[in-house]
């Protein structure tokens, strides 16, 4: 069985490869549309199946995974920062609270769609000044939606979580695996 | 200041790196002796505290990190299986439960002892005796205290965490990095 990755995410390869899965990355490239009624679930499982039919669509005989994730904080997305100073609000939001990293998988194979969803909380202790100034010095923030990576220097800051860690890197591996087919040997 | 880590481990190894520390690995050699009547996390600390010490007393210079991993069951500490058998054990008597992983850290620096511990609360979900199979011939749990990686295979068991998921891997990050002087800029 063929199997595509259609996500362009480097964290996403490396979990997948994890599982000990062969595969192909053939990332997807449509507009990602948001429905602003959906909530954080249907929105991420909207986005990851957008992704899985476009790659779907060219190579029908293989099984496709699309994922997407997104962040919230008190129900309200957290994107990309724009520069240094957008960074340093996203911080200044996130210290002493927790917050939502939702991620949504979708499996196509054969014709049959599956979509699903996990919920991450996690907990950010309180940052001062100088720790939100040094972690973007660090410029670790700048590409990461939230402002920061939860594998890397962000680390320090994260006491705890509370849900699948994998999802907060990008893929909710023990819900990938329910979905997929049976392994061989399994 | 020159930082050595007392500790063998790969994995605790590339999590000091990734919070872009340098530092030099000379690992313990000591026995491992435990009271029995200590707590788990009294008992992590010790052996991270004993780590600590060893390398200590041979580098005084030195900031010197020590840590241990332990897995409890019930308040019952599981090491490493002996052979296949005692592994599928585990797998089994961890399935659809809850679980304790505890993490001791300590730093010794100009004559100054710290140690701490974290506690993470991991979940199994309900594995079929074809999965355990499955995962005794992946050899991945052949190595490790409780017979699973969570950084691995093992991912697609374990729905979700309560806690520092570093601290699962072997160190608890925002912990250690609490202990640690401050670093310049920060």
């Amino acid at each position: 069985m063929n199997i595509i990755l259609a996500s362009k995410s480097p964290r996403r390869r490396e979990l997948l490869t994890m599982l000990g899965l062969e595969f192909d990355v053939i990332p997807a490239v449509g507009e990602e549309n948001v429905d602003e009624s959906l909530t954080p679930g249907e929105t991420v499982m909207s986005l990851a199946l957008g992704k899985a039919r476009e790659i779907a669509e060219q190579h029908p005989g293989s099984l496709v995974i699309g994922s997407d994730t997104l962040v919230y904080l008190d129900g309200k997305p957290m994107g990309k920062p724009s520069d240094e100073a957008e960074a340093a609000n996203m911080l200044r939001q996130l210290s002493g609270r927790v917050h939502q990293v939702f991620t949504g998988v979708a499996v196509i194979h054969e014709g049959v769609e599956k979509a699903d969803f996990e919920k991450t909380d996690v907990q950010f202790r309180e940052l001062t000044e100088e720790e939100i100034k040094w972690y973007i010095g660090t410029k670790e923030p700048m590409d990461k939606a939230g402002s920061y990576g939860i594998q890397g220097q962000g680390a320090v800051f994260i006491p705890g979580i509370s849900g699948d860690y994998f999802n907060v890197m990008g893929l909710p591996l023990c819900k990938l695996w329910s979905m997929l087919p049976k392994v061989q040997g399994e």
